[in-house]
């Protein structure tokens, strides 16, 4: 998917959400057990019932690939029932040498060789430009490069003072310098809303891949306020607050519901920024 | 497998060898096609000529993935095949917030879950101790956190001055206050070795991984020159050199014949080190 297409998704929905399909067997509802695939049978209803409301799906490949070989088939058949008009993200966080960021690539975006064909896939930067370069072969398709994570654990090395600024300030320079911003999103935590303004100045036409509003506690006003660009510029990804936000018959539905919250703030946020 | 049986199976074997089983179906010889699973067919057959040299394999996930459901269930299969006194390490690079982190050890060390039970995982390092910790829930197991790599890209972010020495060395000795060398490894490129001494200050006794020796042209000399321990504290990995020394029918033989002349070059550094 274009930078363009995104952006035109962005303004007809008038939404940037994102719906993390963080689909944990053990939190599913028990009446969807009785099916083959219980967690396609809910990614499915999920998507069904939010699909008019968000711009992209985010299936993280940890909660699939812990099934095993059943976990991963019901990864395929998730992505493929994704519609190709919205953003699909692999949230597969890899990162590794050259030879081997090539056959990650093709694990993700090779739809003939696995049946996946994501738009886009999370990658960690910490061996450099080796994570990043070797999914540029594929036209069209987008990194997203871990800078500023919305977890404990950023505060480690993501914070850590280097010549060039903090660590994730040089992640987000250097990357720049590989791939442009029709190429090139980056992760940054909502729960780290004021340090967007900094951010801008190193990626001020970048998308931001921004986890954290939710169950983790962001502000999306702080996020649109410190973080919005004249394209809009920020995909917002909500994920237990969205698909457990009820755990009985009417899960779909309570997805729908917290799902349409969100919608209605990004829209006046929108508004707020003269983008619709 | 715990340390000391590591460093027993090192003297038996005269070894600490370990095979990367980066299984390329491209690069695999032409008459393996002709079985129902060319990739573990290959790797049954490198494991069976090579058992007795190595103290190690390890599957370079990524390999895998690249072929979707199938590559999954010939990587389920080839951990099977891997005997259980030799150390399985599954080469993942995986790195993720806490909860994430969890599904990615059910993925890789929850055999009734998945089917396979590596003894080993790598691990990367960016998003700090939520990458590390949830691993350690899983008693016998060990974390190979990412130090410096043997890549090009290692020079981007991992040589990064920080307060506390380069970001490498950083990552190092933070990760060492969240668990002991009889849980944690590093992987330190063979490609580095002058700086094994430097490290060896901040990592006294955590086993090192070494790729880098053989098709990427680490001198093995130098890494136990400046990295061996009295515990022998190195595993080193050859994966293209040993693997893909023939193309040919013979490809298992010439396979054995590269892992036996690493093994014998060990077998005289263990010798010069006392340890065997």
């Amino acid at each position: 998917m274009s930078r363009q297409q995104l952006i035109e998704q962005i303004k007809v929905k008038r939404s940037f959400l994102c719906v993390g399909l963080d689909t944990d067997i053990t939190k599913i509802p028990e009446f969807l057990k009785q099916y083959p695939d219980p967690v396609f049978e809910f990614n499915k209803r999920i998507i069904d019932a939010t699909k008019d409301l968000c711009i992209s799906y985010k299936p993280n490949a940890a909660f699939y690939e812990s099934r095993g070989v059943k976990g991963l088939q019901s990864l395929v058949d998730t992505y493929n029932y994704i519609p190709k008009d919205i953003l699909s993200i692999i949230d597969a966080k890899r990162g590794d040498i050259g030879n081997t960021s090539d056959m990650y690539a093709r694990a993700f975006f090779d739809e003939a060789e696995t049946g996946m064909g994501f738009d886009a896939i999370t990658v960690t930067p910490y061996m450099g430009n080796d994570s990043v370069t070797p999914y540029l072969k594929y036209n069209g398709k987008w990194i997203i490069l871990l800078a500023l994570t919305s977890s404990v654990g950023s505060k480690d090395f993501q914070y850590l003072e280097t010549p060039d600024g903090h660590l994730f300030e040089t992640v987000i320079k250097k990357a720049n310098t590989w791939a442009g911003a029709d190429r090139l999103m980056f992760v940054v935590g909502a729960t780290k809303s004021t340090e967007f303004t900094n951010i801008r100045k190193y990626a001020p036409d970048n998308f931001l891949l921004v986890p954290g509003v939710g169950a983790q506690g962001g502000s999306l006003a702080d996020v649109c306020q410190y973080g919005i660009t004249k394209d809009c510029g920020l995909i917002v990804n909500a994920s237990r607050s969205i698909i457990y936000a009820s755990n009985g018959e009417d899960f779909a539905e309570a997805a729908r519901e917290e799902a349409k919250k969100l919608q209605q703030q990004m829209e006046m946020e929108l508004e707020k920024a003269g983008i619709i």
